[in-house]
């Protein structure tokens, strides 16, 4: 169980090694939320992403003789750098048909990726043969304490930079798949931050999170693809993350696949940043949906392709 | 004469108003470089360039009752805000076929925009004029000893987050108009580290600098327009910054349009910050001209149109 002991120990790993990412904030973006609006631009940490931190802390906390992941995202770069910034090496297991640039760049990153036919082999099997083999410990992406708490430190950095901009109360609006840097982020502010209350954002149609808090146990997407959100879309919430969510989030925000892009659209003007379409839906909902007083939105990733980003400006 | 301790005072004035912009990298960039490539992202100052440190220090220094400048770019966006910050008024003269977006965006940093025709009205008039009738400071876009200690607050940030990065000997790569960025770190390369060297960076048919440079004397542009590299397209350097570079600078670096483009489309990719064309030479300089060591690129603005975007990202 992640505690914010494990978030503080995280940061201290992590200090000298993950960027401090900067809390940004134009006039522009507040006139059209009708409140304070700061984005915490997580996609200027290092490999584009906020895994890098989950992943570099478990790598560090754990300090295996190698490490393995099943990733063709975000995850996957955040391992493989990680791996290699602690001189250890990394196998990276990904579909066949993953986007040859993914697979490119997760090598360049000094990663062993290792493809497999997603309709003749079972990856599971794949991963346990070749961890016993080689002695290799799996980093997961969400649902692993050191992750959860790797995550959380960008909590700790977002009350500290609030703080100074004189802000102490807000909604703090986080993307959400598995649940790691919501889970990790909503530890931080409950122990740090009286005032400030993490709430999942999620695309429309794979609002699994807003729907289980609403229920009050766990649902399920109906579909796992066909959303330009890719980044943050799972079955489910972690059978870790989501007690924490429960227990701590606010309700859950969605936002269309629409407003994301506009969302892009106007970091792109406002912020220069570049966000990818799932690391936006926090901005989107943060300037879409009404609200009283700050709200904290979390840009947590940058890795979009030139030709979605150019749909966005184009819209 | 802008001197270190004129810099440092700056640093103090600026703390906490200015954004302590990141130093970035990216092994990708380190690759097509062939040398280690560091980027200073000043598009992600306030205001979107680092005119908003020139101005704001100029507006404290002085603390006038009022300020005028003449512009319709990156430095009547910094004034406007410094001003607005320091709770006093400004007033931005442009001419009257300034892009609506330019006249919106700096009346909503809540200055008074006065227009003149380009054809039948003396600009320098009318600032006089009001000048004297409101008894408002020009803040002028570059040739002014505190606009330059304000710049040169980059320089300091350099070497500090240099030396984190492990980093003490390096090229410096700077876009150059008039020379106040430029002038502003050298000056603060030269105080702080003695293995760092200011290198003016421009674009080809707009080197005035470089060429100033190489004949021992100040040369001028032969045109002043049709560059897409618009915000940093000046007749010549300036009277007090010329002095400063021709002292301190290495060689000025000179690149193409179409390797701005790429530079862009660059940092789009690998940093996940949107840089505009003028503001991207130096990176452009740093991964495609050749040279050994490390080199650190200032990215000095990020103001470029949704469909200059698209074309960068399109080549």
């Amino acid at each position: 169980m992640t505690s914010i002991a494990m978030i503080e120990a995280a940061a201290e790993r992590l200090a000298g090694h993950a960027r401090r990412t900067p809390l940004l904030s134009s006039p522009f973006l507040d006139e059209i939320a009708g409140r304070p609006v700061f984005v915490k631009a997580e996609c200027l940490q290092h490999t584009g992403s906020f895994k890098f931190r989950g992943a570099f802390n478990a790598v560090s906390a754990l300090a295996p003789d190698g490490v393995i992941a099943f990733s063709s995202g975000n995850h996957a770069q955040g391992v493989a750098l990680s791996a290699r910034m602690k001189g250890i090496p990394s196998v990276i297991i990904m579909p066949s048909d993953a986007p040859a640039v993914k697979i490119d760049n997760t090598r360049a990153l000094g990663a062993e990726v290792i493809l497999y036919d997603r309709a003749t082999e079972d990856r599971d099997e794949i991963g346990e043969r070749l961890a016993a083999q080689r002695g290799l410990t799996l980093i997961k992406p969400f649902d692993m304490a050191e992750v959860i708490a790797g995550q959380g430190t960008t909590g700790l950095e977002i009350v500290e930079q609030a703080a100074e901009a004189g802000v102490s109360d807000a909604q703090v609006f986080v993307p959400c798949g598995g649940g790691g840097l919501s889970s990790g982020i909503a530890l931080a502010l409950d122990a740090r931050a009286p005032g400030m209350r993490m709430h999942t954002t999620e695309p429309e149609g794979f609002d699994d999170v807003a729907r289980s808090l609403l229920a009050g146990a766990i649902q399920r997407n109906n579909q796992l693809s066909g959303s330009i959100c890719d980044a943050i879309i799972t079955p489910q919430p972690g059978n870790l993350t989501w007690p924490i969510i429960q227990r701590l989030a606010g309700p859950g925000q969605v936002v269309t696949e629409e407003e994301a892009l506009k969302a892009m659209a106007l970091a792109f003007d406002r912020l220069r940043i570049v966000i990818e379409p799932g690391g936006a839906v926090a901005l989107a909902a943060a300037l879409f949906r009404p609200g009283d007083g700050p709200v904290i939105a979390v840009a947590s990733g940058g890795n979009v392709d030139r030709a979605m980003m150019v749909r966005a400006l184009s819209t």
